[in-house]
């Protein structure tokens, strides 16, 4: 470590993103992008903010945007907080609000490797709760005797990553009422692939913030959009933070792209029952290749081969030129997270694994 | 504050940026933008990169944009660091290179307000240098016995901001030679305007970093793309804090446009010089006008009158719709920081001030 770093770098473990290779000739199923296209309505909105006005700094509150998420999702603009991807969002949100001296974060032990990340750069206590043998979140587990005395804020993906499987909303309501005293952070990434979303009950719970990106369901991962939605309370802290880090997060084509998507409900729908058709036909397809798939809410599913290691078809998919994400951890280490492609591109893949499994 | 919050919250003294209004009948000359708009190149490469292939994440390592600064700059590409706009670049450098326990930051005390902000988002512990009687950096302030047993790093910005007053490529360098123990941060927001760069220092040594904006002399405030300089040690911390935080921060639009601005030489010296001959005119139109103009090398001026007090004039020309920047603070209540403009916009808002001072 330099003498020049300040104390904290030489102890981050930073997050390693899946692989974005430069090559075009690829099978990408490693990040979970979605397989179409944005909305055309986007691009178009996108090509008319290319202009000289991009000498001006963007709205730094991003206003017409956060008015499209209102209209989207039924909520006060004033319950809104964007930024730069959901990642910004997420790491506002572990500095503004999931930060408690004596009140660990609980996150599960499988889920987005970003979180104890954040942790180790904001110097967040935090403890993870296992999920149970079917890589279930269990409700129970973040409440009431199972949580210790001064029980710290919550936050998990629904759906989770990277296992897919959704969380009812019954269940985020019981975690969300039994810790009054505490954050509850649902990072909703993926919802919109089949998982109910938790913003239908903002209004009722002080505590409860979702997260929301519009690199998935809204094909625009290389716009960089993400954002929050809860009582102004929260939204606030998250205003506060930002303004201490960058006025201006999201830029002048960013915020007009965003806004177009967001008001283009019939292509996200279209979009979204897409991916879901082909997570259906890819589910079934793998299972009869000697799967175990785990049921899937979200435009990936995570799967593991009766007698093939993980490691191994990762690297057989790779000679073939299909990415798929591979991560070696307790548990997980023989499961693979295939992001859903087009049709061609599943029968790419699975043309692939017939190769291997028979 | 709400019991939600980060203890952290309560505590911050957010940044308040220039006002960005949304009408549009208004000489705006408040938050120092380039009053022409950014290269036809640039706008040309947007244009390409709106596309569906904005479902993909960009290049987290933003490879081609840097290799586009390293030609410019003459530079190794693994001596660059980019970042969603130079704010972002600097919040990174604040908690990765200049927090240090019992070597507080120095900066001068008339800068960038966004420095104590910083400081207050990551509890960095700092000391405000005066500038001298007529408003520059003295750099013997920064050497030897000035400085106490323990000297921490150094920040300032070359052209300071809000005076515009640039230092000598020989001052800088005198500071950075005599501060070997620390990083010393030039901020070069404003340097293509008149200043001399200190990237012909970086190579030299080890403790000095460059910080640059696309926003001032490339007119790209709307696309937030900023970066630093120095050596490899020095961006492998600022690698390591960004990817625990943001994978992303550059969007694929942002990063072609960059890279295509940056590389257009031809357009960025003439609209450069159109900034420099305007504001040579201006400086002497004010002058005329009873005021006294700090010497600038940047895209603005920093003006008193000799007898209007400085917020009476903001409010005046707010009145006759035009914007500048007042800050109501020690020792410059009674300067104006007026941008820039096109020669229409410097004709009406000497216009306004003739009015005023006749």
């Amino acid at each position: 470590m330099s003498r020049y770093w300040s104390a904290l770098v030489g102890t981050l473990d930073p997050y390693v993103p899946g692989e974005q290779p430069k090559v075009s000739n690829l099978v990408k199923l490693n990040t979970n992008e979605h397989p179409l296209g944005p909305s055309p309505l986007a691009l178009e909105a996108m090509h008319r903010s290319v202009d000289e006005s991009l000498r001006l700094y963007p709205d730094p509150a991003s206003d017409q945007l956060r008015q499209a998420i209102a209209r989207h999702h039924g909520v006060g603009v004033d319950q809104i907080f964007v930024g730069n991807g959901s990642d910004e969002v997420l790491a506002h949100v572990f500095q503004g609000l999931l930060k408690h001296e004596n009140a660990p974060l609980r996150f599960p032990d499988i889920s987005y490797s970003f979180y104890p990340v954040y942790c180790g750069l904001f110097d967040i206590p935090f403890e993870k709760i296992p999920l149970d043998a079917s890589f279930r979140i269990r409700a129970s587990d973040y409440v009431g005797e199972a949580t210790g005395a001064k029980s710290g804020p919550i936050i998990f993906p629904n759906p989770n990553a990277p296992t897919g499987i959704a969380l009812a909303l019954n269940d985020v309501e019981t975690i969300v009422r039994a810790n009054p005293q505490a954050v509850v952070v649902v990072d909703e990434a993926y919802v919109d692939f089949g998982a109910e979303s938790a913003v239908a009950l903002v209004n009722t719970y002080p505590n409860l913030l979702t997260v929301h990106t519009l690199s998935k369901s809204r094909s625009l991962a290389g716009l960089r959009v993400g954002y929050a939605i809860g009582q102004a309370d929260l939204i606030q802290a998250l205003d506060r933070v930002k303004n201490c880090f960058n006025s201006y997060p999201v830029d002048r084509i960013a915020q007009a792209g965003a806004a177009a998507a967001i008001d283009d409900e019939a292509y996200f729908a279209q979009a979204s029952q897409y991916v879901i058709d082909e997570r259906n036909r890819l589910t079934t397809a793998l299972e009869e290749l000697g799967f175990d798939v785990l049921p899937s809410s979200a435009n990936f599913v995570f799967a593991r081969h009766a007698s093939i290691p993980g490691a191994q078809i990762a690297e057989f998919l790779r000679e073939r030129h299909v990415l798929v994400r591979h991560f070696q951890k307790p548990r997980i280490e023989n499961f693979l997270r295939i992001s859903i492609g087009t049709s061609e591109q599943s029968a790419v893949l699975l043309a692939a694994l017939k190769d291997l499994t028979v």
